[in-house]
């Protein structure tokens, strides 16, 4: 039999996640002596939904930037499949990335054609670090703002990520809870997630647990008796209300020996009623203390409604809108891919600001030069506008944005735990003023160009 | 200065990709000393656009199961957590699956409704799997299937993957490449899936290549030395025409000293009316060999528009809409998720088929029992219709599709290469229907459901 291939990254292997053209250009320069100093903007031309972006990503792009290496094993591959020559991958050997970065820290809220990541260096290593950085940096980024749209539906209520099972595979399932802690939501259901960074997990009960046994409150009592104080019980496996009253039977029973039942989980019909019935009965028995989370098909738009509408909920589990980044209204079916289209683009040649025209799409016309965003602010903190200049300004009003995070291929840059990157969020989210971050119809947010940029 | 973290998936951590619900359950059913033998399915209720899909992933779900194993150090972090008990805890020391499973192949066309996996085990370790699984199987069956749909649209012309920048995530970009392949791709940009899974991998050049020199045509130069019978240029940096009369140029300069150029790329602006003049242009000049190649923004719809319009175009890169399965009909603007909403359900526990009601969403009930998959083949080998029995059906006719993998814990199946797999894809989708394979309005296929089952 042979073996199954997980095909994993690994530190190891990480060097070959580039576009293929990345090494052909590569050899291209090599061959020239191209050794010219420049530098790509990561920036971001449009959003998929509402008005503003939450940065997010830098932490494992950074990673790879510091720990990139080519092995023998990868450049003996390499060589063996012919096109690029043996001299140009012996160069790879000892690659280490000796220029700088400056990026606007995680969690930051941004907006369209700003730049995010600066990279500056020689040509050809600024060119290796593309796919990488863009793949995880559009896909957090994409994350981060969707599950910042749906704590904001929220109204207050804690939102748990519930996406792994939908994710795009398991890095996305990881780094999809990462993502969606940054943008405010309060836990996941994926454990790795709580090993990685420290992500509150949490866990309800399947439907399976429940139809393996004879009876619903069979499977309601032996799991009241594993988790005295954390049992949520999923009572819509076969009729919601019949389930809301053996969930009662049993927080009685939990009651009398001293635990507390602490939710029930409607996954399933209509919810909004649902919820309703399902606390009238639980409020009958005295249970006021026991609430109610929903989970299936949630998004902003769904759990907003709901609201609206007095459905009596305490808490969300989110999966597939959210892990997805799903980039559809789902009160009108109008939809678009749901990724982040995040470019990273030369701007800056040897000190000669170059950018691409594109007469045929004037809108993928890049703004040449390496620049900085300055962040004007009101008396009380609220964001006014936003300003792109060139990087040397002087006279910029503001705060800039972008901050060294590599000088010379040394890390300078003391990343912030994930709980802290969250508590900012929140707190400058607070910042952009309502008009900007309504779920439709925001309006969008001032960036001017420096005249010398533009 | 604390190190950035990457959150790469290992084989040692892998058993932390689970929902916390699957180790709650876990302790609750060892609790009670549950040792009841069940069977789970994995199955879709419903296919986001078509009337099929193409089942993927099984490699590296078989991967997993066989590698699944809970390190001391695993298990010490669950232990400081809290919640989960040492004596539930210590039980999973020598986890090692000892059950048996049946799927369908890799590649295989299958319908909503259908048990795509068979998983037969002890009840707490067959819920193990349940995370791991779905994350791979859903995404991968999404991009094989949306991939089978890009291909057919472009009638035989080449498709390339370019999705990893836009992918969700790191891994999402190298499954994708994998499952794109299956479903009928000729290659990927992403050179870490040519290493691991032999997939060829193709590049062009990026439009920094380009405006980093002083201008477009000694950019085309450089790159042509390197590259002499590979190159590809791209036209559209600064106007497509001009990069097209430029593109000849070199092309002429590489006839004259023995090289070829092999094609030009298109994207961006109007490609189907650009394409014809770029045709022109290159046929004036002698170069009908000159291929020409389009990208961004496509899919099968974008392609089948321009096909139908004789856009002379001879291979396609797709890079955002594949490798997201992006759902969305993007001449409407129709939409949702991109996902694939695979479950993983309890049917049988200790011989007893067992299900689930759902009397509030009737679509969300199970089939109880488990079942194999009969299909039925006219005399030319097209696919007349499937019938999913009970799995001792003795008297079915027609093909069973699910077919040993893992045997009281023991691999019993040689994985095909992906070569193989793509391969055999290409021959069974020959065999589906015309009707049950157009990109739009096509007609389900029919599946039965044996008197015994339904």
């Amino acid at each position: 039999m042979n073996a199954p291939k997980s095909a994993l990254l690994t530190e190891d292997n990480m060097s070959l996640f580039v576009d293929y053209y990345q090494l052909t250009m590569g050899q291209a320069d090599f061959d020239v002596h191209n050794e010219a100093v420049i530098t790509a903007n990561y920036y971001v031309r449009s959003i998929p939904q509402g008005q503003y972006l939450i940065a997010a990503g830098l932490e494992q792009v950074i990673h790879y930037i510091l720990n990139l290496h080519f092995t023998d094993a990868t450049l003996d591959w390499l060589a063996q499949r012919g096109d690029l020559r043996t001299d140009y991958l012996t160069s790879l050997k000892n690659f280490h990335f000796e220029g700088s970065i400056f990026a606007v820290p995680e969690g930051t809220p941004v907006f369209p054609n700003e730049p995010i990541i600066n990279v500056t260096g020689r040509s050809r290593d600024v060119q290796l670090l593309e796919t990488y950085l863009l793949c995880v940096m559009n896909f957090q980024t994409l994350i981060a703002t969707k599950a910042s749209r749906i704590v904001q539906s929220a109204q207050g209520r804690p939102v748990f990520d519930f996406g792994a099972r939908r994710a795009h595979g398991r890095d996305a399932g990881i780094l999809a809870a990462r993502a969606s802690f940054i943008g405010g939501v309060s836990g996941t259901s994926l454990v790795l997630a709580g090993h990685y960074f420290d992500i509150p997990y949490v866990g309800t009960m399947a439907h399976k647990f429940i139809s393996e046994r004879l009876t619903e409150l069979d499977a309601f009592r032996d799991y009241a008796k594993a988790f005295p104080n954390s049992t949520i019980l999923l009572i819509d496996t076969y009729d919601t209300i019949q389930g809301a009253r053996n969930a009662c039977i049993v927080a009685k029973e939990m009651k009398a020996r001293g635990a507390q039942l602490r939710a029930v989980r409607l996954d399933s019909g209509d919810i909004m009623a649902l919820s309703k019935d399902v606390r009238r009965i639980l409020d009958a028995e005295g249970l006021d203390y026991v609430q109610i989370i929903a989970s299936h098909e949630l998004d902003e738009f769904q759990i907003g409604t709901m609201l609206e509408n007095c459905a009596p909920l305490d808490s969300f589990g989110v999966g597939t809108r959210l892990a997805t980044g799903a980039n559809f209204n789902s009160l009108t079916g109008e939809g678009g891919p749901s990724a982040l289209g995040g470019v990273y683009k030369l701007v800056e040649s040897n000190n000669r600001p170059v950018g691409k025209q594109s007469l045929d799409e004037p809108s993928k016309a890049t703004i040449p030069g390496r620049k900085q965003i300055y962040r004007i602010t009101d008396a009380n903190g609220y964001y006014v506008s936003d300003c792109v200049t060139h990087w040397d300004e002087l006279n910029a009003e503001g705060k800039p944005l972008l901050i060294p995070i590599i000088q010379n291929g040394e890390l300078v840059y003391n990343f912030p735990s994930l709980h802290e990157i969250q508590a900012q969020t929140a707190l400058e989210l607070e910042k952009v003023p309502d008009s900007h971050k309504r779920l439709t119809g925001a309006t969008p947010y001032l960036v001017t160009l420096d005249p010398v940029v533009a």
